[in-house]
Formats: C-alpha cells, structure tokens, sequence
C-alpha cells in the first residue's frame, strides 16, 4: 500500500488526532530532524543501552527468560548484557523489562514517563533480523518518542495519578510507530497500527514493588511491535482509535486535552523533555544525594567525623523516602538515611550502593542512625537543603536548587557515558563497554544498526 | 510452590479479593462441581469450538496468521478449522479471534462478556502439548469462566458503558486462573497470575467494527496463558492486583462492587448465566427473527405474497439496527430489513443468510424494501412484535417475548449441536464434524483433551 492510498484513507476520517500523528510519521524525513534532537536521540539511546544491560541480571528478567525462551520463534535478536537469543518479540519485552526494572532509565518529565524503554527495545530486534541504517533507527526512535509522549501529554496528568502505569499504557504507541516507520507503513496502516496498539495498552500503578510491573513494561514493546506488523498486513485498527468516543484518550483519560497529540508537530520535540537519572533511586533523593556529595567532595568529609546529618526537604521526601533501617537494595533505593550514609561514606551513588551486601555493613547502618529529616512545604520537589554537623561542632551546609539530571541541570555526555560504563562493568563485565559506547555515538553514521547489538551482548557461554 | 507456602503468603495479606479468588481456584476439587455445571461447561465448549471453526476463514484470522506464522515458536498447537499448527501463544490468540470474530460465542449475560473466546483457547492450547484429561481441561474451563465473570461482575455495567472492551479485559482473568489451575499453581501464585493478567488488561470499544478488537480478544487469552506461565516461575504480581487502590477494579472501575467477586463462590455458578446466540448477527435482532421464523412456519409464508412486514420493537432495536440497504454481510448482521427478509425466505438465519451473496440478491433486496419499523419504549429489548401483511389482505401477527436463546428460553443441546454443524460445514467441510462433535460431548471422560483437537482441524493442505 502506498502513501497516497494512505491519504486517500484518512482524508474522510473523522479523526484528526490519530491521523494527524499518523501522517507526521509517514511523511517524516530524515533532513527534518534537528541536530539537537539527533544528539538527544542519542544521548536516550545510550541511556536505554546502558539500563537493559545494567538490568539484565534482575530476577525477573532471568524468570521471564525462563519462560519466553521455552516458546521462543525463530532466535534472530538479542537480549542485551546476555548471551541467550530470541525471537524479536522476546527480545522486545526482555530488553524494555530490563531497561526499566532499576527505575534508572530516562524520564518524560512532563509525564513521568520513561520512553525509551518502550520505544528503543523493539527497534533494535527489528533491526537484528532486517536491513536498517543506524539512521533509520534513530529516526523511528524519535518519531516512537513523540508519539508516546504526545498521547501521554494529552492524558496527564490526570491518567497516571489516577493509576495506569503510564510507561507502559502510552509506550505501546510509540513502539507502534517507531516500527511502523521502519516499515515504512502508509499513514493509513499507521493510523490502524495506533488503533491496534490502544487495544493492547494496559499497565497498573498498584502492582509498581512487583515483577508485573516489569511485564507490563515489556508487553508494551513487544504489543507495539505487533500492533505494527499487524498493520502492515492491513489488520484494520479504526480511524480514531485515540479521540473517537470510545477511544484510547476518552476512556483513559478525564477531559483528555486532545490538541496536545497534535499541536506543534514538526516545530516542538517532546525528546526535548527527556531526562536522565543520575542515581538508581527514587528521584525525590536525588536532590539530597547531590548535596551530599557536593558537600563531601567541597569539605574533604569523612565519616567518622560526622555528628549528624540534617536533611530538610519537600514532604513528598519523608513520605515516600524515609526508611531509617531499609532490608534490602530494593528497600534502600528509597531510603533518604541510606542516600546520605553512602554518598558521604563512598562519594558515589550508583548500582554498587544499593545492593543487600551495602546495606548490611556496619559502618554504613551507623551513619543511618545519625540522619535528621524534617518536612519544609516551602522546599521544592526538585531541592534539598543537607547541614552535616561535625563531632567538632563545626556544620557545613548545602542547598541543591534543582537536582542533576533534571531539565535545568541536564548530566552531560560525559555523566552519561560513566552511567553506562558502570552498568556495563557490573552486570556485564565481558562486554567491551567502550567499544560498545563508540559505537552507540557513532550509530547515526552506521549502515548496519544491528553491528551495534552484537556489542552489546556477551559471548555464548 | 506448595498449597501450604501459598497460603501463607496471603494470610498476612490486605487483598481480600484476590486472595479469595486464588485460594478457591487451587483449593477446587472436581468432585465439588455440580453435575449441571459441568454439562453448562460442555454446552460452552462445545459452542466455543463451533465459533472458533466458523470465523477461521475470516479476513482477520488470516491477517494475524500470517504474522504469527512467521515468528512462531515450537509448533505444538493447532489453528481450529485450518490445518496450520504454531506455538501455543499464537494458537490461544488466533483461536481467540476466531470464535469471537463472527460475535456468535457465547454471552455472560449479566456482563455482555463472551468469556468462552477468551478462556477455552489457551487451555486447548496447552492440553496439545502436556499430558491434560478432558476432566482437568473442563475443571479449567470452569473455573477460569467463574473468575472472569466474577471480577466483570464487580465492574459492571459502568466497565463496558464507559468504553472497555470486557470480553478482553477481564477475559484475560479466566484464562490466567484457568491455565494456572491446569499448572497447579499454589494459591501465592494463583493471586500473581491475576496481578500479571491485571497488568495486560486492554482493549477498547471504539475499535468494535475494526480488526483490533479481535487483537484485544486474541492477546487476552494470550496474557492469560503467559501470566500463568511467568507465575509459576515466581514472577511475582502483589497481593491485591483487583482491589487494591490502583487495582484493576478501582481504576478500570467506578465504585466497583467488589463483593461482588467473592462472595458465593462455590455455591453460585456463573456459567449458569452464560447464553448461546442462535443467529451470528447483533442480538437486538434475534427476538425479531425469532417472529419472523415462527410466522414463517405457522402460516407457510411465501415471500411472493408478502405485501409489508411491520416490526415494532425497542427503541434499541432502531438505532443499533435500522439499515434498509446493507452493502455487505457485516452490515446485514445489523439490518433489521435484512433479517427479516432472509428469515421469511429461507426459513434459516444462519452464517449464510449473511455472506455478501446473499445480501445482493435481488429477491432479498426486494422484501428488505417492505419491511416497516417502528421504535417503542414500552417493548422489551428482549422482545419483538411482528405483523405480516399478504397482498391477500390476510395479516398474520407474531409476538416473542423471550428470545430464542437467552436465560429463559436457552438453545437445547440439539440446537448447539447443529450450529456446530453448520458451521463446521461452511467454514471447515474437510472436518469430520458429528465426530467431533460426539469427542467433544464425551470430553470430561477423556485422558486426552488433546486427541478431541486434532478432529478439529483440518488435514496439512
């Protein structure tokens, strides 16, 4: 089918959101992208590459292997950081659930949703198995962003504090169009890929502690990717799946802004909003984490000499965060007493910080037991205030506008380049992680994105 | 697992529901079911494996087959009605569609859910490739219906009014808990199979006349079966996945009963509500055709003598169903016109009063042209009167009450029976049908639930 007859299906339509996204991705070129966004594009992609690998070793990727290995097809793509391979949708949902499962992946700040692990995992096992240029991907990538975030946009925030879990519910969209592009489907056959992806959108805010939450991360990759291949064989998805009455936003959402799907397309870039972690933590410590180590590097801290550590931050802080003896790694991440005892003991707060052997020290539990929290209305979301008084009485302060990783405070391609290295180096030491890194930049320039994946994966054991 | 490590994860839990339902799911015992539960079962299994037959030929089955073809896993499971075989996913999701896909499966009726469509399928599926007696596929089936109904129970009528598509959203229920009942799941694993299905709930009523919602029928018994699976890989989905604050039934639900899920269990069986459409067309149209057929044998109608057919029925019935020149045989299954005239021609209302052959004949054409409409609110949506006029002037007057094939007035098993055939007959002739026919009835006798599928597809072409 072809473009034309694509238009030819939709000039009647009734639905304007749906097909205006539809055409925006069927008509998108290359030559249109801006620099800007082409290195944002990169910078998620690194991002996500590093999180599947530093996921890779979770228990419910392993159980979840256990089970799509048993009914894999044809083994053509990767699961990234092992060695085992599958078939393309296997790979799809494996690689989104491990790019997600350390909640350290990028973040949509105007949604809190984590695109790239949606948007990136079924691209690549496309890619494995068919002929597509490192520009092409990045190009459905980016088109698979908007997409998602545009839909996402149109519901907040009212869906995701209502209580879909809003990663995986607008993140089959934006695996639906970022395959359909690689496709090459007309804006007809795009329409019915989003038609055929909001009758797979699906995810639930109550079970976030459990491995379910994992799968619905997963199934949305995977959902988006057949709601795409569907559509290429003309598997009709409705003409406004998303604005009709009965449609994804309607039913989804309460009083759905609409115009947000469509608005700007072409002009505004929702890449533009993508952020990333900078610790594997609930990000309401980040702020405090970053106190913390700015105030150990500025005073040369040692923790033997600290009296007390006196946090001050928003309320959401203490309520979701203040954990003085957390049980486990899971327990730690969000833990404002061990955020403070581990960045100022170790001077970092990475993956290596949040295992059960950290949390088990001694050393560590006793600087715990010294942290001081108090709610403050007035300290934003994003800031914190940390005073560490000395056993010699002397207290050293610190205040933390706007925390790392965020929109005003961006971590540079260098922070995200260490992110990745450091995944890489614990969960998947025979990775080349360097190589790998050179190649994730290089990606747009590649007329091969799949000689990326082989990199990115271990030997067979 | 074991019972009893099940049961102690859940005694400490909050999930009232979900606990209730999982622990009477491993806890039921064959010999608790009552004996007219079981034929019940049979009557539904035995519509379900007619219905999936005849939509097998369908456009959509065909659209999915293609690419669940091509990246199939171990071939272990049959396509009913066709000779192709595919992993056990793909064969749940594709025999999902078709029975669905002709809206001729069975109806739940307090819920409007055809919970047939999505719960048969996987246990099918899985009974071909591990040893299953026909006794436990029917346990199964069972079960599965009693918790899918159960939990749309609680939901309905707002779920379905406000635009889910329940048959798939909470289908994927049964299918979870009957697959885990065949597995053996402990109760723990039971309530992380319906978190699991809980996070794969989808599907949306905008897409009704599209192919998408048979890919909202099919993936429903496809997450059913891979929640299980994961389940019993201790991929864990919470203790209150239905009823927690950001359950399934809280956000999907509005102020959703939720007793309503529990209570009775093992003493109130929901199959008990489950009818059997005898017309593969919207019901609002079958009290109508009931009339007309009844006319029809009682005065031996000719339609040469029929001057007008007057029809006076629910305001329903005009709005859903008036269309007095149907293009296709989608359209005739919602034109009031059409039925009636097929039904004082052919005395028949089956799957070949609706093929487009049959709505372009002009003989047909011809009578649609004389039927009269007329909406009144004092008339039962389960009610239908109809007045032939002959060119005589005599007028012969039919009143249904009840329609053939609801609650009070359900299809015998010989009437189940030759919709089987029929269906068997026109989509699938190569089947030997009265054979399968009589291995289906005689099921809960079987070791092998298996042997029963094989006589329900058709030779390698």
């Amino acid at each position: 089918m072809n473009q034309a007859q694509g238009h030819g299906g939709m000039d009647d339509g009734v639905g304007q959101q749906t097909a205006a996204l539809a055409h925006f991705v069927a008509e998108s070129r290359w030559e249109d992208m801006p620099a800007q966004v082409v290195h944002e594009a990169s910078r998620a992609v690194l991002n996500f590459a590093g999180c599947a690998i530093g996921g890779s070793r979770s228990a419910a990727v392993a159980r979840a292997l256990r089970v799509f290995d048993c009914y894999s097809g044809p083994r053509t793509a990767s699961v990234f950081g092992r060695h085992e391979r599958v078939d393309i949708f296997a790979a799809a949902s494996l690689n989104a659930m491990s790019a997600n499962v350390l909640t350290y992946d990028d973040t949509h700040v105007p949604t809190v949703m984590h695109p790239g692990s949606s948007v990136a995992p079924p691209l690549f096992a496309w890619a494995e198995a068919n002929a597509v240029s490192g520009r092409a991907l990045l190009h459905a990538f980016i088109l698979g962003v908007e997409v998602c975030c545009r839909i996402g946009n149109s519901v907040s925030p009212w869906h995701y504090s209502h209580g879909y879990l809003i990663t995986s519910t607008c993140g089959v969209f934006g695996a639906a169009a970022g395959i359909g592009k690689l496709l090459g489907l007309s804006a007809t056959q795009l329409a019915w890929a989003l038609g055929n992806a909001a009758n797979q959108a699906s995810g639930l805010v109550e079970t976030l502690p459990d491995m379910a939450k994992n799968l619905a991360v997963g199934n949305s990759a995977r959902a988006g990717l057949l709601a795409a291949l569907l559509a290429e064989q003309d598997f009709t998805g409705g003409d406004r799946p998303l604005e009709g009455r009965f449609g994804f936003a309607r039913v989804m959402g309460q009083a759905p802004d609409l115009d947000r799907m469509s608005a700007g397309l072409g002009t505004h870039w929702e890449l533009q909003a993508n952020a990333y972690k900078p610790y594997p933590t609930g990000v309401v410590l980040h702020p405090v984490i970053d106190a913390c180590l700015q105030l150990r590097a500025a005073h040369a801290l040692r923790a033997a000499d600290v009296e007390t550590i006196s946090v001050r931050g928003n309320p959401l802080l203490g309520e979701r965060a203040d954990r003085p003896h957390p049980r486990n790694g899971r327990d730690a991440s969000l833990s404002v007493q061990h955020a403070c005892a581990i960045a100022l003991i170790e001077g970092a707060a990475g993956l290596r910080q949040f295992t059960d052997a950290c949390v088990m020290r001694a050393e560590v539990a006793a600087l715990r037991d010294r942290v001081r929290l108090r709610s403050d209305a007035a300290v934003g979301v994003e800031e914190a205030f940390v005073d560490v008084q000395l056993k010699s009485g002397t207290v050293h302060s610190q205040h933390v506008p706007h925390l790392r990783g965020s929109l005003q405070c961006p971590l540079s391609d260098a922070e995200l380049e260490a992110k990745f290295l450091d995944q890489a180096a614990i969960s998947a030491p025979a990775i080349d992680a360097r190589r790998a890194m050179d190649a994730l930049w290089g990606l747009h320039a590649r007329d091969d994105a799949a000689g990326v994946v082989a990199l990115l994966t271990t030997p067979l054991q």
